[in-house]
């Protein structure tokens, strides 16, 4: 009886219209152009390299598509029970009309064609779109972005602030940065300046976010003035700064950034756990990795510091879900955040599903986000959290609790969709 | 199959007589007067207020309860996919004769009225302990409590040692140990003569336990007698002490009253990983979070130093489980104590269970407490936990290991109730 | 249908010949001769002490093995919950024809000698590798093992080097490895040399692997060579080491050793996690906890410098489990490796398997091994595992993706031996 409970409100919520709260997609060109894009996902290309193909053979300089996904499909067969592979299979067969439960060196290559002549037609990416039944998708935008030739109603702007929080101290990014505001930073109260002008080219444009990814041994604090006008002055003159005033500098742009948060009511993603480049040899995107000693204590400062941004916490490890549901059930401005990277796999989402919905107000729950780089992977990723929701719904609450089947739907469709028009502020077409 | 085995193992586990071994409940009121003492509990409170309802409107002086509970009554919508907003409406229907499945701005007028009514009745208090077939209940007295004026057979005095061993320094602390000891604590020799005066009290009273809730970074470790004299004298004096002499302090207070808890045969309840007034601005008693960079190796020279004192453990993050039950698995020493604040929702205690009843002795898990501040608690709480417990008995023991029906009831019994009468040495009326 | 499919995919697996690739089998006395050897076995003697039942009692000199097992069997009723005694009842059903499901004192001294008569008979041994469907098994041998009087096709020998990495400073152990080596080590290249001699013989013997079993505070890291040679020579003389000066000991034997399982191609199996003589009053074997706050982050610069080598690693905690999957998703020579001790109960394998199965290539994954002492515990543990692998292919694979029975039962094997195979290039026989 569950299994079909299961079925009925999975069929249910995959009626539901979505708006994706947080990818990479590029507005010019959202969805793929050959089965290289897909394949070329870091997923795949990190997968494959872990099993054993060379990185120079997945990245050699002028690839031709066909080629590279011909190498990677070599290695699909030592792959296919990662459930990466099963939204690749799930993509093919819903896209490209691919019939088969496994891609082979012997049936690839029609494969390939085939989708190659599908995303040809003109209107792909809004078939895609139409198909995924996704309405609107949330960008991660560069902060020097200009946001201008895509339909920001359906490709929702969102300001990243991975640069200008980690990265100041490169001249490249500071050059960016005055390019950008019109602002030659020189000291505090121009660089203050200076963030001004992003969040109001990115909010008069549309934008409902701010996001960023943030290493695990990371603490934002506040830095007193003195201090903060000190290390921007030694920065833009391009001096050494010591560790200490690394964090400090890094402290105080996150400190700002936020403030503009507060002031333009614009809720602040954080995306907590990530150790950039652990994997020196690893395939492009492939070299990050965490290190489960983090604490979201280490956000205590923040939280209380601004009770009126919203902060939607997504956490990189398992092992952080239960401080997630925990300051999400006592800080107001604590949001969950879908499932990321690894842990976006349905044993760690059923987990972090369940205790979320046991103890977080049904009102604070971003329940998924896809992190796609092109549309088609709306599909595969939303389809296993809707199959993880179900089931949750179906067992916890219906047959658990008693729920009617319409009361676990309306919690279902209130995670998936109503909490992100609410959350984001952004309203339905 | 195991749907109708489980729910004739929790039909069982429903008729067993309980003995609650860690509640805040207050004798001289144990059972609520109003639906706002239920529905004041923190639970309800921080919950409301993280989903949006202001601290003042909830802390309001001289608020009258209906007015508060009016209040609440109007965000339980968003809470309403809560377990705790379960536990309330469990509440409701058993001991209220409510009988909808929401409570909303419609019925709750009609349900507060008779709750008052219900719980106006002379014989509340003994009708929720019948009602909930609790026979005794363990409370956490502050270690000035006279322990007067109410049946120590039911409601078994337990010291509560948070104040000495983390706000010794505080002048009223040191004051209320004076009064309660009736001795003038000078020194180190005086201020043990006191702890000695306060066990003495509390065991002429049947206290059966001690108890503390400890925050993670604390490892209590042996002062040398030296030490602890000196900074025992500065803090009587009212000096500053450093960060290492407080830690000093609360090291040596700890390990006094573990030697007076080995001298009177007293457990030592230890609730590890609670931060206090992490979210400044939050509701009474709705402020504590975690930081889950927390071991149970910081407890290694405490375990080994006291081989004859039983410590119940109780851990705040669901991560340090597999920590408490490899320890209480190696320590004869170590008891696993239930599933506390943060861990007490069905999925955290589902994986619990099932790995304690894995891995540790069956003599030496306590399965549950309720933690509570008022007697109506008990019956949803404990019932929850019953829920999960006939789960894992059914699925692990009975269609896993082949186990009869009587032997997994056995099972649940002693985990229920058996090993807090073995452990805390209390016997049945 | 599930539980149906289960069992025929459990039964399946049961078919399969194995070969283990971790255990601490003595191959002079590889099965046991009494019961006493099997409930030796530290997890019965700690958790029988852990229950109450006295070290002394357990170690008492000159105890004869049959009092000894009558002692514990006193403290099994008190144990039966946990699986441990659940691996020992299936032992004594499978191997010595006991037919009750508890063994008690009334029923074991007739099981006792029932065993002893089929241990004396002269095949025994074989009979247990046969009955268990075991081809081979992999030993943990000192490094000055001499690796004679045993089939080393069967007994396969894999050189354990935790003596060298953390106890070089003992001149015992330095002792032995002049010794072994022949070489008089002196300095950092007559160390060097000496290494390569234990290398030489247990290759030249058929070692198929390195091992260690590290603590989690651990990190090992390149030392220069002046520093190496420096600190050898301090060694080497009896020299007082300061903390800093024998990590880099540590760090510097074992990036030798890595070296060393570079050019002879053999994997090097990293256990990470335990802390020694934690509960220093514990019986034999019985005194080891862990600390959970470690993170394979440490092993990032092993990693990175170590491409040619394989390192499949164990973590001894369950929260370290989803680092292992993102470190073996992310690096070529990183694979994971059974699950180890503490984590070594069903609860935390299902978790354990479930994600390691929808993340990790299936080429990367080494599902089990027994870790025995004793021959005749391969069976119960292997069956243990096995039972979860066939519920997690039944369901997520089966049930869950569409699988056909024979692709899941494909990848079970793979999982259960091919993996061993290919991993430590061990050919079948």
């Amino acid at each position: 009886m569950t299994i079909t409970l299961e079925k009925t409100l999975f069929d249910e919520l995959e009626q539901i219209v979505l708006i994706d709260p947080h990818t990479h997609i590029n507005p010019h060109a959202a969805a793929s152009t050959t089965l290289a894009d897909i394949m070329g996902y870091h997923y795949y290309t990190e997968l494959a390299h872990s099993a054993g193909l060379e990185k120079a053979k997945i990245e050699e300089e002028r690839l031709d598509p066909k080629t590279k996904v011909g190498r990677l499909v070599e290695k699909l067969c030592d792959l296919d029970n990662t459930i990466q592979v099963n939204w690749l299979i799930e993509m093919c067969r819903e896209f490209f009309g691919f019939t088969d439960d496994r891609i082979t060196t012997d049936n690839w290559e029609a494969l390939y064609d085939s989708a190659s002549q599908k995303m040809s037609e003109e209107n792909w990416s809004q078939q895609v779109l139409d198909k995924s039944k996704l309405e609107k998708v949330f960008l991660t935008n560069d902060f020097d972005d200009k946001l201008e030739g895509f339909d920001t109603n359906v490709y929702v702007p969102c300001l990243r602030t991975d640069d200008l929080v980690f990265h100041f101290l490169k001249k490249s990014v500071r050059n960016r940065l005055n390019a950008a505001s019109g602002i030659d930073v020189g000291d505090a109260t121009t660089f203050r300046e200076a963030i001004g002008k992003l969040f109001a080219h990115f909010v008069g444009k549309g934008a409902k976010a701010c996001a960023i990814s943030i290493p695990p041994h990371f603490s934002p604090t506040k830095v007193d003035a003195g201090s903060a006008a000190a290390v921007i002055k030694r920065t833009v003159k391009g001096q050494r700064l010591t560790t200490v005033e690394q964090e400090m500098l890094s402290s105080f742009v996150f400190w700002t950034i936020t403030e503009y948060c507060s002031e333009h009511s614009l809720p602040f993603d954080l995306m907590i756990g990530v150790n950039r480049r652990v994997y020196e040899g690893g395939v492009y995107q492939g070299q990050d990795l965490f290190d489960k000693r983090v604490s979201l204590i280490q956000y205590k400062q923040l939280l209380n510091a601004f009770p009126n941004v919203t902060f939607p916490i997504s956490v990189l490890g398992s092992t952080s879900n239960q401080e997630l549901v925990s300051y999400s059930w006592i800080f107001p401005n604590v949001v969950t955040n879908g499932h990321w990277w690894y842990s976006n796999i349905p044993t760690y989402i059923e987990t972090d599903t369940r205790s979320r919905l046991e103890a977080v107000p049904r009102t604070k729950q971003i329940g998924y986000y896809s992190d796609m780089y092109k549309l088609e992977f709306a599909l595969p990723k939303f389809r296993m959290y809707r199959r993880v929701l179900a089931k949750v719904l179906a067992t916890d609450f219906v047959t658990g609790r008693n729920w009617t089947e319409e009361q676990a739907l309306a919690l279902g469709k209130q995670i998936l969709r109503g909490n992100v028009e609410t959350i984001f502020k952004v309203s339905s077409q």
